[in-house]
């Protein structure tokens, strides 16, 4: 398989797929998409996934990988409250994936997600390398004037966070020990993260939310960048941080790759205590002394940003 | 310098760019861009530049690869006949581009021709690698069915380039030979090629051009892609193919990394024979037969593609 049988099998990929809004997909020097409707912003997001830096090979399963790749994007696109539209692929591809399927397994679960959350393929680039890398840069759009940022937490805000915390990284530790098994939902979590997609539009609806800001990174770091944007302090309850089962408390706390959303709302919002699914919990309050802090047992102490170390 | 610096200074370097369009730029989980004009498509292109595939640690001038990766996505934007409007730019890090200001001097050119033709960075990423990596996502626009594609080229066109070819793959010679010298024509064209924006414009404007091509992997190469995609032959007349001064025939018929236009016009259409300072050359015609051939002294042959191999 070369560089051109690849593109050959994108192409066919991405014609398969629904095309809306498009004018001129792959084949061209540049795609040509329809302008938005009339008072719509466009979002633009780009996101890597490199060998050795982001994922190992003996670790990760192609087909997961070529998921986590778009869903990346795609949890941006949910953080500012988006509806995604197109994507643009470039891969960069040593000898090694044309092996075993493993670059077919790659795209094709990158297709499906793209299918499901109806992100069109306009365009990319293929070239040979020694490390694979792979970069999507997904296009979005949101009514002009109710994107959802991270710099619009203020003072009195209550603090959510989507879904369960910790099951990424606790699912990566399992995948990378000798005890792992088939069908365990940390793995999961970790292989194959959901956009949430749905949950961003419905709080950036009606300015329910007044920031957010997707969880790739660990809700320490990612609690901090809201925090920092807005200005502001962001002080956690520890025993309110809902976790995964099984995660500890610091794999919740630093754990990323969660690709949950955490949003700040007006204390007279009323919010749900979950959506479609997605449990909502509030987990803490936006206060006027800047930085993180984390609250237990009556006790506040600074929550440093401890980051997420990819494997 | 660690990722967080590298981050900081780009943002830098963007704040003091024209910011036309943009209502959101680097900070958030994405960018927010306004709509376009009324009657306006948008372009969307993505090239990278890879380590070891793209260019040589060793021979290749970091302020000539920072320009060199822009100015790819601005010659797609060109050969569309649009207006570059924003850009993405991701990096992949290896430890050897913190010394000797290597980093910085890639930003800085980039950011100059970015300047000088008004693209303005709205996003990115930035991750540690074990090989250095550079994505651009360029966006542009363009009026609503004006368009300029590689596959409305019709029987019976002037087939056309803009500039001399050839300089660029010689240049590259020369800068591996033990005998480059300051300040040659062809090592500068090589290093920094000029996408042809303006010109792209105006052939676009009244349908002056039919179909249009940036000559990005060579004549012979980009040749096919347009006569494949127009379903046509292109018949090209050796001696009338514009030379690089000191390129051989065979460097102007396959040399890549040229970024001139390749395009076609109806017979009918008045073509200068420049166009602000960029020559203008008749090279052949479109032709019934399927394929790209070379007529010289009444022969007619073949033209192979013989593409571009990166260095």
């Amino acid at each position: 398989m070369v560089e051109n049988e690849v593109i050959e099998s994108i192409r066919k990929r991405a014609s398969h797929a629904r095309q809306e809004g498009v004018r001129l997909g792959i084949g061209d020097d540049a795609a040509v998409v329809k302008p938005l409707p009339s008072g719509c912003d466009s979002l633009l997001t780009t996101d890597q996934i490199i060998e050795n830096t982001h994922f190992l090979q003996s670790s990760h399963p192609p087909d997961a990988l070529g998921w986590k790749c778009l869903a990346r994007g795609l949890s941006d696109i949910a953080a500012m409250g988006g509806k995604p539209l197109h994507f643009l692929l470039s891969l960069g591809l040593p000898e090694w994936v044309f092996a075993n399927g493993w670059l077919r397994q790659f795209l094709s679960e990158m297709f499906r997600l793209a299918g499901s959350t109806g992100t069109a393929l306009v365009g990319g680039d293929v070239a040979r390398a020694e490390r694979f890398t792979a970069h999507v840069t997904v296009t979005g759009s949101v009514p002009a004037g109710t994107v959802l940022r991270r710099d619009k937490a203020r003072l009195g805000n209550v603090v959510y966070v989507s879904g369960d915390l910790g099951g990424s990284v606790l699912g990566l530790e399992r995948l990378q020990s000798l005890t792992k098994t088939q069908d365990d939902p940390a793995i999961e979590r970790h292989l194959r993260p959901r956009p949430r997609l749905d949950l961003g539009r419905y709080l950036r609806k009606a300015g329910r939310a007044t920031a957010a800001i997707d969880l790739s990174d660990g809700l320490s770091t990612d609690a901090r960048r809201v925090a920092e944007a807005s200005r502001i302090g962001i002080e956690i309850d520890e025993s309110a941080v809902p976790r995964f089962a099984g995660a500890a408390v610091e794999q919740a706390l630093h754990g990323g790759e969660e690709y949950e959303l955490l949003f700040t709302a007006r204390p007279s919002t009323p919010m749900p205590s979950s959506w479609r699914g997605v449990r909502l919990t509030p987990i803490g309050t936006v206060v006027a002394r800047q930085g993180v802090f984390l609250t237990s047992s009556g006790n506040s102490r600074p929550l440093k940003p401890q980051g997420f170390r990819h494997f």
